[in-house]
C-alpha cells in the first residue's frame, strides 16, 4: 500500500516502558482481559479501513465501567495513548491503533441492561452489537433505527463514536437522533452520566457533542437508546432508470416535494451487477441505475406515498417500477443492498468514500465522480443512501499494486473535495478517522478546527484519546 | 418580589467607564443601532421571566454579522459582559441583563436570506421570528416545525439559544432536530460557520453543542433550518377524563405502544377553565383532565391512528372523545391551548416550570405537584406537552405579596427537584437561564458541571457571554 497518510511517531519513552505498563495493567485487569503477546496483538492492528496497520502496545478488554475507569486513570497518569475499539468495523480507520497505544476494547461489555417499553428505551453496554438491540425487542414489535450495513458486528459504542447511519436513517435519523444518554468515562477516569430517559437535559448538550467525537472526548461504556415501534407494513420498491443522472434527479425531486420514505438507496450499473451476481436479489440488469425506495405504514398509506413517488419517477423517464410481492422478496432486495461492500470485496479491493452533498447536487456529483475515477484509469461503483445525499463511491483497485493503490487514494481525495465544494461535507456516517484527517482543512477554516481542538482540550488536555485521528497532525499547537 | 436568586455584583470598573464604552460603541454602530439613554434602556431590563430586573449599560442592535463581530471584539478586549437577546420572550430569564452588560439584540437582523425547496432548507437571520419562517413557505406547502407558544414574537436566534420546543415537537423534534447550520460569532469576534445544507459534518458536532447553550458560546447571527412538507390533513381530537391520573396513564400507554401523534397536549381542570373562559374553544367543562391529541396524514391514516388511541383511552375510562368537525373548530382548539399562558396571566400572576419526566412517571409527578403547591397554600394549573413528558405547571400567586411570591418560587423549586428525582430533568424547552441556575446542582454532580464549564471556557475563557446564567455563581473557579 502507498503510505500517503503519515502516522504520529510512537513515543520512545512509552515503548521503552512496555513491560512495566503491561505489568501495571495486569494489576487492574483479569488475565483474560489483557492481551500483550505479540502474536495475539496482531488481530487488533487495523480495522475495516485495512490500508494501514500498526500493532498496539497492549489491548485491554475491561468488563465493567470501573475497570475502564481504572485503565484510563492509569494511562492518563503516565501519558499513554488510548485507542478505543468496538468491533473494529470502522471504514475510516477510526480504530486503527498506534504502536505506543493501549487499545481499549469494549467487546466484553456486551450486556443489555434494561428494556423499558413504557419509556421506549433500551439501556445497553457499549459492546452490544447494533443488531442485538433490535433483536432483543423485535418480538415485542420494536426496533432500534440506525442500521449500518455492518450491523451484525458493529457495536453501539462504535456507532456512537462515529455517529453511524444506515439505509433507514432517512426517516429515523442517524445515531445522534436516537441516542438519549450515555455513561462516559473521562480521560482521568472520572465517570459522568449524560442525558437519560427524559426528553432533554438542562445545560449544554454534551451528549450530542460526544456522539460522533470518535472516542476523543471520553469512552462510552453504556448507552440509552430510543426504541421505535415497527410499522404496520413495509415495502421496498425498485425503480430502474437509464442513467444515474435521471435517478439522482428523481431522488432530489422526491425529497424536494417533502416526501420522506424510510429509505432511498441508489445503485449504479456496476453496483447492480456486483450485488446481483452475489445475492441473486432479482435486480433488473437492463437499467443504468436503480433506486430501492422503501415505504412503510398501513396499506393505504404505502399506496398513497408510492403513487406520488411513481408520478415523480415517470417525469424522469423511469424504465422499470417493481413492487416486491412477498416478505422473502423484500428480504432479498435488502440482502443485495446490504451485502454490497462484501460482494465488491470478492471481485476487487476497494475504498469507499462517504462524502455527503445537498440533494440538488446529486446528479452533478455522480457525473463528476465518474470522470475523476476514470481519469485515474480506475473503476467505480456507486451504492449509497441517496435520500440523505450520502454518497458511497466504491473505488476499485488492486491492493497488490502500490501505484494503483496510490491512484485510488488520490481519486478518493478528489471526490471528497468535490463533495465539499458542492456544499456538502467529508463524511455522512463513517467518520473522519485517519482516512479524512488531512482533508479536514479542505472543509474547515483554521478557526473552525482551532475551536474544535479547544473543545477537545476541555476533555483531554494531554491529547491521549485516539490521538492520530480527526485533526491534521500539524497545527495542533493552537489547541 | 422576593429576591431569592442572587445576581453577580456589577463590576465597578466597567460601570465607571460607561461613557467611554458608549462612545466607543457609537464608532461601531449607527445611532439608531445603539441605545444608551436611561429611559430608553428600561424596556430591556427583563424578559418574560419578569421576576427580576436589571437595567443594562447599553443596548447594541447591529444590522450585520460584521457589526455583531465588531461589538464582540470590542467587549472581549475590555472584558465587558454581553447579554444576547432575541425578542425577550424567555420564560427562564435567559435574556435578563445585568447592570455592567451590553445587551446585544438581534432584532434588526430580521431578513430571510434563502428559501431552498430543492434541499428543503431556509436560511434566515437570527432576528427573524419563528412564525415568519413558516409563513414564508406556507403557500408552497411547507412549514418550520418547532412551534413555541410565543412563536408570533420569539426569534430563531432565541429558539436556538434555548433549544425551544412547542406542541408539535412530539413528532418533529425540538430546535436541535430541525437545525442544519449556523453562522456563529465567537467571543473575540471571529466568525465561524457550523453545519450547512448537507446531512452531517465531519468533526465534532459543535452545531448541536451551540444549540441550547443559552448564548454562552457565541452569538448566532444566521441559521439554516429544515423545512417540512405540510401533511395532507391534520385533526385535533379532544379526550376528556375524570382525573389527571387517568389522562397521564393514557398518554404513557399511547407512547409505550409506539404511537407517535403530532402532539399530545394535556390540560387539567383549572387549565381547562382558564383557557375556555378566554378562548371559547369549546373544551368540555365536565371533565377533570383533557388531552388534545393531533393526528395527521391521509384520512385513512388519521382514522387508523385514532382508532388505536381511542382503544387505549377507553382502557383508561375516557369520558369524552370529540373529533373536531371543521378547520375553524381545529383552529379554536389550538388557540385555546396556545393562549394558556396569556389567559392565566389575566386572572393571576404565575410562574411556569418546565421540568420533563419519563412518561411512566407522569401520573405520579402530577399528583405530587398538586400536593406540593397546595402545601404552600397556592393554586396550580397544568397545561403541557404530555407526549414528551414536558410538564408546565403554572403556579398562581399574587406578585404584590412578597410572601406569596417567595412561596411560589419555593414550590417551583420543589417541583423541579421532584422531576429530577423521578428520572427527568430541570427543563424541556425553556432553558436554565437565571431561574434554574441554582438548581443545576440538584441535577448534576460537580464533575458534570465542571466538564460543561470547561467546554464553556474553550469558547469564552473570560466568561463575558451571558455570564449570570446556567451555572451556579459559586464554584465556577474549577472551569
Amino acid at each position: 500500500m502507498a503510505e500517503a497518510i503519515s502516522f504520529m511517531e510512537p513515543r520512545a519513552d512509552v515503548l521503552a516502558r512496555r513491560s512495566t505498563i503491561v505489568a501495571d495493567l495486569s494489576d487492574l485487569l483479569a488475565p483474560e482481559c489483557l492481551i500483550h503477546e505479540a502474536r495475539e496483538l496482531v488481530p487488533f492492528e487495523t480495522d475495516a479501513f485495512v490500508s494501514y496497520r500498526r500493532v498496539p502496545l497492549a489491548v485491554a478488554l475491561p468488563r465493567t465501567t470501573a475497570e475502564v475507569a481504572a485503565v484510563m486513570k492509569y494511562c492518563h497518569r503516565y501519558g499513554i495513548p488510548i485507542v478505543p475499539r468496538g468491533a473494529g468495523t470502522s471504514l475510516s480507520g477510526g480504530a486503527i491503533p498506534q504502536e505506543d497505544a493501549v487499545v481499549l476494547g469494549l467487546s466484553k461489555m456486551n450486556r443489555i441492561l434494561d428494556i423499558d417499553y413504557a419509556n421506549r428505551t433500551a439501556t445497553v453496554q457499549a459492546g452490544v452489537t447494533n443488531l442485538n438491540v433490535s433483536e432483543s425487542v423485535s418480538a415485542d414489535g420494536f426496533f432500534y433505527a440506525p442500521d449500518p450495513s455492518s450491523q451484525l458486528a458493529c457495536t453501539i459504542g462504535g456507532n456512537i463514536g462515529m455517529n453511524s447511519g444506515g439505509a433507514h436513517c432517512l426517516k429515523y435519523g442517524v445515531t445522534t437522533n436516537n441516542l438519549l444518554g450515555v455513561k462516559l468515562v473521562l480521560t482521568d477516569g472520572t465517570i459522568i452520566d449524560l442525558g437519560g430517559k427524559a426528553l432533554d437535559s438542562a445545560g449544554y448538550d454534551l451528549l450530542g457533542l460526544v456522539c460522533g467525537s470518535e472516542g476523543q472526548l471520553g469512552i462510552v461504556t453504556e448507552a440509552t437508546v430510543r426504541l421505535i415501534a415497527k410499522p404496520e407494513g413495509a415495502r421496498p420498491v425498485l425503480f430502474g432508470f437509464d442513467t444515474s443522472e435521471e435517478a439522482g434527479a428523481c431522488v432530489a425531486d422526491v425529497i424536494a416535494a417533502g416526501i420522506i420514505p424510510v429509505a432511498i438507496e441508489f445503485m449504479d450499473k456496476p453496483a447492480i451487477e456486483i450485488c446481483e451476481a452475489f445475492a441473486k436479489a432479482g435486480y433488473p440488469l437492463d437499467v443504468g441505475a436503480l433506486l430501492i425506495v422503501e415505504v412503510e405504514g398501513s396499506e393505504a398509506e404505502m399506496d398513497d406515498m408510492l403513487a406520488s413517488i411513481v408520478e415523480i419517477a415517470r417525469s424522469h423517464s423511469v424504465k422499470t417500477v417493481r413492487e416486491c410481492q412477498s416478505a422473502t422478496e423484500a428480504a432479498l432486495i435488502w440482502k443485495g443492498r446490504k451485502s454490497a461492500f462484501g460482494a465488491t470485496g470478492r471481485i476487487a479491493d476497494y475504498i469507499c468514500m462517504d462524502g455527503t452533498v445537498p440533494l440538488s447536487q446529486l446528479s452533478y456529483v455522480l457525473k463528476k465522480t465518474a470522470e475523476i475515477v476514470h481519469g485515474y484509469g480506475l473503476r467505480v461503483a456507486n451504492v449509497f443512501h441517496a435520500g440523505d445525499g450520502n454518497m458511497h463511491p466504491l473505488i476499485l483497485f488492486n491492493a497488490n499494486d502500490p501505484e494503483d493503490a496510490a491512484k485510488a487514494e488520490a481519486a478518493g481525495n478528489d471526490i471528497l473535495r468535490l463533495c465539499v465544494d458542492a456544499g456538502g461535507c467529508l463524511t455522512g456516517e463513517h467518520g473522519v478517522g485517519i482516512e479524512k484527517r488531512d482533508l479536514m482543512r479542505h472543509q474547515y477554516a483554521k478557526v473552525d478546527l482551532d475551536q474544535m481542538m479547544a473543545v477537545r482540550a476541555a476533555f483531554d488536555p494531554g491529547w491521549i484519546l485516539n490521538p492520530s485521528k480527526v485533526f491534521p497532525l500539524d497545527g495542533r499547537d493552537a489547541a
